[in-house]
């Protein structure tokens, strides 16, 4: 079933250990979109300048992505500049310069209206409800933000978390939306101004998934459903943290998209998919290692995340 | 199998965002028996001075735990006072007494000689080494450590690990320890020291056991074993996290020392026992809850924890 995403697509520059780049193609609908092209169909809402040329439009292309819902205007693209120089679990931004997308008004192309599945990237959370609203008809709505949404914006915020089936947020993030210290308090907080389910995603540590009683997810019949969680891979080598976060929401995503059914298991396997896109993304700078992927390289890590945590 | 273990038995002051309690009993040595003895048989090896009577003595015999190796002598036990006020994942250290402590010279009991099990809980290093060495004949060792003894007496640490089986620390000491800020590589090269299997505890997020090719627990054949990762609970309220790495290792070790074989699936239990010793730790204040679970109960959280992390 095809995916529509709204989100940003992106130069960024970027410093790390391992070193820096310049003006490499990021956002996080561009991640999110790499990543779920491997499952699933995906079509994208966005807008970029004329700095978004043939090279850039090729990556999209090669991975069979829709871009018929790129808007391309007069101006420069949306730019983020940032580092990870001291801790590679939260990059210090140098630079924001919104460019086009200060006066993004999304437009759904009348061929994206049969998706089944949004995908409501962070952005402004006026343009998530507005895309939201005019695509009521999809099966499974997910959705991200971030802590600038949650402190500044948070009367709209709210409006959108009601209409969301799965939110996919950090463990700050989560804690501070509640304004609660404490995860499992934070995120039955969270559940109750709407999603069905919360995915807290921990960086290195990998994921928790926590469900409401009305989460097709949920396993438990209990007061409150259990849980689940998926672990991260430990990697020697982080190159490029930079859409850790929208490849884990993409490969999670695009599972779901492709399942024959949504069920329990098919959501748990979508957690194991997101970790393992998540993984490869931070192998590379931007979304080289997205790239260039086989599904039998997206599998046989599935597998060593099995073996990573299972008991037999 | 009979566990023999050496390491603190103390009393602790501790202040939580849940309350506050004075002296209650303690020691790294105190939650490890504790933990391990749903097990199997524990021996203690610790010194205590005159304020250790009746009513501490009890909470060890109520268990079953074995204490004629507990030396008695003047003056006052081993004491520590500390709180986790702004971060429940580290104490922060008010007032630390040696006490009988600073002269500890561990007795080996001749009754503890046939002990197949060995845990050298976080003491001076040159303690543990020289317990280790008048136990040679045990089937597994396994030990603790922190950051004090890395930074100031490495070289009688680096001795110790020389013969370790196993070697369970957290994060920032496994990193502090290899100089390196990796946790993969910082992992590879703790194992290059000495320890067959690396436990590394997350806290809130679990533990993952690194694995060198000599180690019974590792399942790969390939140029480098996979790791293998148990999560932790999420939980409503950690009333007290004092202890919970030693309940891991009580747990872990426990379990161990009651398996049929020491094979990798056993070590996998292990690492989900350890987590559910730990996860019961924390729930009320010192030892509170490790005095008084029943064996169901443990097995109960055990198949939680298999709920939280497996596929089907």
């Amino acid at each position: 079933m095809a995916i529509t995403v709204v989100g940003s697509v992106a130069f960024d520059s970027i410093e790390t250990p391992s070193g820096r780049r310049e003006r490499c193609l990021g956002g996080a609908a561009t991640y999110f979109s790499l990543a779920a092209s491997y499952f699933t169909e995906v079509r994208v809402i966005a807008v970029v300048g004329e700095d978004f040329g043939k090279r850039q439009e090729a990556v999209f292309q090669a991975r069979g992505i829709d871009t018929r819902g790129v808007e391309h205007t007069a101006g420069k693209s949306f730019f983020w500049e940032g580092s990870y120089l001291e801790n590679l679990n939260e990059a210090k931004t140098h630079n924001t310069e919104l460019n086009v997308f200060a006066a993004f008004e999304p437009k759904i192309p009348e061929i994206y209206r049969d998706s089944e599945f949004l995908f409501l990237a962070n952005i402004d959370p006026v343009l998530q409800r507005r895309v939201r609203e005019a695509m009521p008809d999809v099966r499974l709505v997910a959705g991200d933000t971030m802590n600038y949404w949650i402190k500044d914006h948070r009367p709209a915020l709210l409006e959108v978390l009601k209409g969301l089936d799965v939110l996919l947020i950090n463990d700050t993030e989560t804690k501070m939306l509640a304004g609660n210290n404490n995860l499992v308090q934070a995120a039955r907080a969270v559940l109750a101004m709407g999603p069905r389910t919360l995915v807290v995603k921990h960086g290195e540590y990998g994921a928790t998934a926590f469900f409401s009683n009305h989460s097709f997810a949920s396993k438990g019949e209990g007061a409150e459903p259990h849980p689940f969680r998926a672990p991260a891979l430990p990697l020697d080598e982080v190159v490029d943290p930079t859409g850790a976060g929208d490849s884990f929401a993409g490969g999670f995503f695009g599972y779901l998209a492709s399942a024959p059914e949504l069920t329990p298991a098919a959501f748990r396997r979508a957690m194991f998919y997101g970790s393992v896109m998540g993984s490869f993304a931070v192998e590379r700078f931007g979304t080289e290692r997205l790239q260039q992927l086989s599904r039998k390289e997206i599998d046989d890590r599935f597998s060593l995340f099995r073996e990573l945590t299972h008991l037999d």
